[in-house]
């Protein structure tokens, strides 16, 4: 071990304290002598570092039980994983709605709050929606504020890894907006910012419709679609951040605005008005031919955008999301063109997770940023998870 | 080091001779003490693992120079890494052309050869100028085949991990062709077999226009484009290996066809045809009007797919080889295209390699695979380097 810790006893310590408390959570609780084995540690190391965990408010003694306790004299004492010892919150900052989910150290959802925005509002009006929206969820959930360790966010538009937003057309006031910092400041904890798409990708790789897949793409499909994709498992956010917004790619030559394109009218329908969008997929439904004729102009888009996505990264699968993924005749064109032009064609799934999509990746965020400081010790932990 | 090997004493042997090996490599020469120094290994340990690279050929002592042998009474010893314990070869094999390159242990190029060979040409016969092309090149440079460590190749089309082409339009016979196999009989040592436009992308961040950046995507410009990336330095393969195949974009919808795309006669060009291609250009620059729009065609077709690419991966740097990058009037419009509609443009730099870039990727290969044997024990090696 001496080249791994350089010697540095405070080092070893916290590597061997975060291999005893990674065996406690994955464990209801256990003894001593079980997290010896375990871990391969000493019995008076484990003790050791138990006691300091103990002392942090991460791990607390358990009760034995009755049955056990009537058995054996003294049974041994059980330890475990405190996940109430701090939570995490998972934030959805969108055109029509905010949302948040809460949950312990485990990631486990223990609570949510939803509140509706109109899509000009200021970006001053959006984060005071986030504001009283989670400070609603806490008070709801019993938790104080100063328990959350970790707030995850998602929103439309690029953002750099300090949060800033770089570019953002959907909402207004936000190109620009250090939506990070500002978050902070309510918080008093790190705050992780990604785009939607991003975030929604790692949501489906967690608990959706990608368990099964490391190389995924997930369109967050609407007028103007937007990507997030895992690579070997890992988010891949480009060198600027900027990966996935292939909707961009209909400003080159003449082609429809996304405005324009589902118009049955000539009139330019804001891209944002779910309403109005879905009327016209359901007059197409009725066999309006203008509406059948806008619709057919929406998909041919969406897959043109989807198969330059799969031409570009090669996925094993493709989840769909966002609004349009809700509408009929959506999915079964996209397999099909797909299976016809793509060199190799990617499975293309249902978004499994719906509107918690991205709120659900947000939340993915913050607990991968608490496991890291739980958990890894300058990424010798790695090899050990 | 009891948990990195596992209490292994022949795993600990293999690590301390591939840190001898690796300092040695990076010196022209050195001593005993001085390895001992930079390893951080005992004397003893040194003297143990030099001797025994010294058996396997890979380490020799070199002479002491006149003038230090006249000012000591007895100089000490000194060794190097034998660059000539082993040879690798770079191969092309493209629709006009096979190329290879010749190196040593150090991947310095030491020698060359090119075939030509017509684009109607077999599997057969493209694979058997391959062969008398290595054969010739190996006698010039005066190399038993027997000292070929590695062979790396670069070829158009979809290429499994095994070597087998999936899928290559390209050449006749290609598709499903167990190239890899094929060559493996005749080198009989490891080949290595990767999409054309992937080796090209690992050969200019290894020497031409990308050794500043890591997260690049070379295009290689042609009637049907295609691409390889490297994503923080790694080469992205896709799922199924077809990432960057970004050709086929236009084959969705009722898009014109790479054979008509730049036709000025209505007959279809051959892909492939590179002189009725340039003719194309060069009529266009001489004011044809029919040549003209048949160029505007083409380069609104390619800026298309860069920018698909482009904002699918969103790469720092895209660098366009390929015979189209030769033409004139290519890299400006694409550079201002990108500039304009991407989110986030990225760099856009000629090919710095030009015609070398596909065997000088493949040579790179081939000097991976073997630094991976020498250098790298499962993986320890890594963090060392």
């Amino acid at each position: 071990m001496g080249r791994l810790t350089g010697g540095d006893p405070s080092l070893l310590r916290r590597i061997n304290s975060a291999v005893v408390l990674h065996a406690l959570r994955a464990a209801d609780s256990a003894t001593l002598t079980e997290i010896s084995r375990v871990t391969g540690l000493s019995r008076p190391t484990v003790e050791g570092v138990v006691e300091g965990l103990i002392a942090s408010g991460l791990v607390m003694e358990t009760l034995p039980d009755e049955g056990q306790a009537r058995r054996q004299g003294r049974p041994a004492r059980k330890f475990r994983f405190r996940v109430e010892a701090g939570h995490l919150l998972g934030v959805e900052i969108g055109s029509h709605r905010v949302s948040a989910l809460l949950s312990g150290l485990n990631g486990r959802v223990m609570g949510s709050g939803v509140r509706e925005v109109g899509e000009t509002a200021s970006a001053e009006e959006r984060i005071e929606k986030v504001r009283t929206m989670v400070a609603d969820l806490l008070r709801r959930a019993g938790i104080q504020r100063s328990s959350v360790r970790a707030v995850g966010v998602g929103s439309p538009g690029i953002v750099e890894a300090d949060g800033t937003v770089r570019l953002c057309t959907a909402l207004p006031g936000w190109t620009g907006l250090d939506l990070g910092d500002r978050l902070r400041r309510s918080f008093r904890c790190p705050v992780l910012v990604e785009n939607d798409a991003n975030a929604a990708a790692v949501a489906e790789h967690w608990k959706g419709a990608a368990t099964d897949s490391d190389d995924v793409t997930f369109v967050m499909a609407g007028l103007s679609p937007g990507a997030g994709s895992l690579i070997g498992g890992r988010l891949h956010r480009g060198y600027g951040g900027a990966a996935g917004e292939i909707g961009a790619l209909h400003l080159l030559g003449q082609e429809a605005t996304p405005e324009t394109l589902l118009s049955t009218t000539g009139e330019p329908l804001h891209p944002l008005d779910e309403p109005a969008v879905a009327q016209v997929f359901a007059q197409a439904r009725q066999g309006d031919t203008r509406a059948e004729a806008a619709v057919e102009r929406f998909i041919r888009r969406l897959v043109h955008d989807v198969a330059a996505l799969s031409l570009a990264l090669d996925p094993e699968l493709i989840v769909v999301g966002g609004w349009a993924a809700g509408l009929d005749g959506v999915l079964k064109p996209l397999r099909e063109e797909l299976a016809r032009y793509c060199l190799r064609p990617p499975r293309v799934a249902l978004s499994a997770l719906g509107e918690a999509a991205v709120a659900t990746g947000a939340l993915r965020l913050a607990l991968d940023h608490v496991e890291e400081q739980l958990f890894a010790v300058e990424g010798t932990v790695t090899a050990r998870r």
